[in-house]
């Protein structure tokens, strides 16, 4: 049987750290997911933070890392790679395979729409060039493309694609995934390119290729940029999760519900201003009202096993 | 002519803080005010803030002063004792009877109905002991009565009893406010007792007298208790501030916004979770927001100037 947590959280920036560290206090079962140095904050020159001086990002995530450890908080450091409802609860595969079930969840995975910065990139987007495997994989049946990315988002969206495009490759400097996540993508027959990078995407009206800066030229009809690990149009996508009216954040209330009962945001996922400050504040209101709702959950759950004795 | 403010911060915690440096960073002229000393974060324990350890909370406010300054706010460590609206703005009066115009407020001063804890207090709550001046002053009218405190709400507080009731003491073992405003307590007949500490408060059905440690024995027939600053009910009295389903925070949303345009509010005041993340996050929020408020309002003036023209 999986392993049950109280509360799961998403992200571990300064939104999600937060977030464990109050849930942990009311005495939850916490596991927070994710990797660090993939928080904006982590390469961010600090300075309207209150109330600090002279810290660097790293150091504060380092810090706030050990506070949540402290207070009782299990930290693993990868991506989920799937959320399922199921029942009441929610099931989760990490990277390495691993599954979990979560009473309630935390999403504070932050924003990473991230551009690749290269010629053709602007031009042909939505002609070829798509930032989200879940949305625009569809449209490439049986035709070869390329994922760019090094993290989990563009490892797992070239496993998504290599079950319906006639050819997958995976390009990236080098990649930043738990080992078994590479090994499925080599397992569905993704071309896996290390040490590659991008040089200009190739069309006119739609993707015709790809070229590299080794010189190298890859015939594909999309191209999927996914810098960053699995972002919220993915997650919203696999729970029904609702937006906001800019289609481009996770929609929450004052006590950071979104519209899926069990299901908090917090930190960049919900919108601006994209501040530290507004991630640990909603982060905060996030973990505490995520333990509580687990708990509730439980009390409800014992009183039905009682009446069913 | 006043000093016109683009946004005041009334409050020096956690959440005038953050508010103060994204308020000053948007280039706003911003002027923080309150005794940093009284937040409650200056004695705190600090171990569930994301990322900082080892800091204690007058450590933390020193930090975040700095921070404000650097970006620009200006900070004045007094209380305010009045507001009032003038056309679109709001005009100020300080402890030290100076007085400024606001385009647009911030409330950060946090929650401070604190208790006196001695024998009758509770029992008499409501049958001579209030802990609100503006709110219950009016039932003493021509009778004796005490305020004990020795911050503004205080030693504010006589002077505005001074006006209805028979007699005023004012009781604290030390006061805490600008020497101008004592001055007028004691310009307006108020009794002040330095040095002195209630040990009870005595009476039946009502307050009939109150009892110092040194054993003096004053017959009044009402007693305040207004241990903090110029506190939520003060202002919601005399700005119209709608409160929560609670009566005791102010209503706010998600962009800190309250019923009134141009006044803002963030931290302990808005309520539960008291948590300095929260406040940061609210005042990160608020700051922003009352910055593109006074904008948009000093625009629309410039725009209207120029069709009397």
């Amino acid at each position: 049987m999986n392993r049950i947590y109280d509360v799961v959280i998403l992200g571990s920036g300064p939104g999600g750290i937060q977030a464990a560290i109050h849930a942990s206090r009311k005495k939850a079962d916490v596991l927070m997911l994710g990797r660090m140095h993939k928080s904006s904050l982590f390469w961010a020159h600090v300075e309207n933070f209150c109330c600090q001086l002279k810290i660097t990002g790293e150091e504060m995530l380092e810090t706030g890392k050990m506070q949540a450890e402290n207070f009782g908080t299990e930290i693993i450091e990868e991506d989920v790679l799937s959320i399922l409802p199921q029942g009441k609860h929610f099931q989760l595969t990490i990277e390495s395979g691993r599954t979990f079930t979560a009473r309630s969840l935390v999403l504070a995975t932050g924003t990473s729409r991230n551009r690749l910065g290269v010629p053709g990139e602007k031009e042909l987007l939505g002609k070829g060039v798509s930032y989200c495997v879940e949305c625009d994989g569809g449209f490439f049946r049986n035709e070869p493309v390329a994922v760019v990315g090094g993290q989990s988002a563009a490892v797992g969206g070239s496993v998504t694609l290599s079950h319906t495009a006639s050819k997958v490759w995976l390009i990236n400097d080098r990649f930043d995934v738990a080992p078994e996540l590479l090994a499925q993508a080599r397992e569905q027959g993704v071309t896996i390119l290390e040490n590659a990078e991008v040089a200009a995407i190739e069309g006119e009206n739609a993707v015709t290729g790809l070229q590299l800066k080794d010189g190298t030229r890859l015939d594909v009809a999309g191209v999927f940029i996914e810098l960053g690990a699995k972002g919220v149009l993915e997650l919203a996508a696999t729970l029904g999760l609702e937006l906001d009216e800019t289609m481009k954040y996770v929609q929450t209330d004052k006590k950071q519900r979104t519209n899926i009962p069990g299901v908090y945001a917090a930190g960049d996922i919900c919108g601006p201003p994209l501040q530290i400050a507004k991630a640990v504040g909603e982060g905060c209101v996030a973990g505490i009202e995520a333990a509580s709702y687990s708990k509730r959950l439980k009390t409800a759950q014992t009183d039905a096993d009682k009446e069913t004795d």
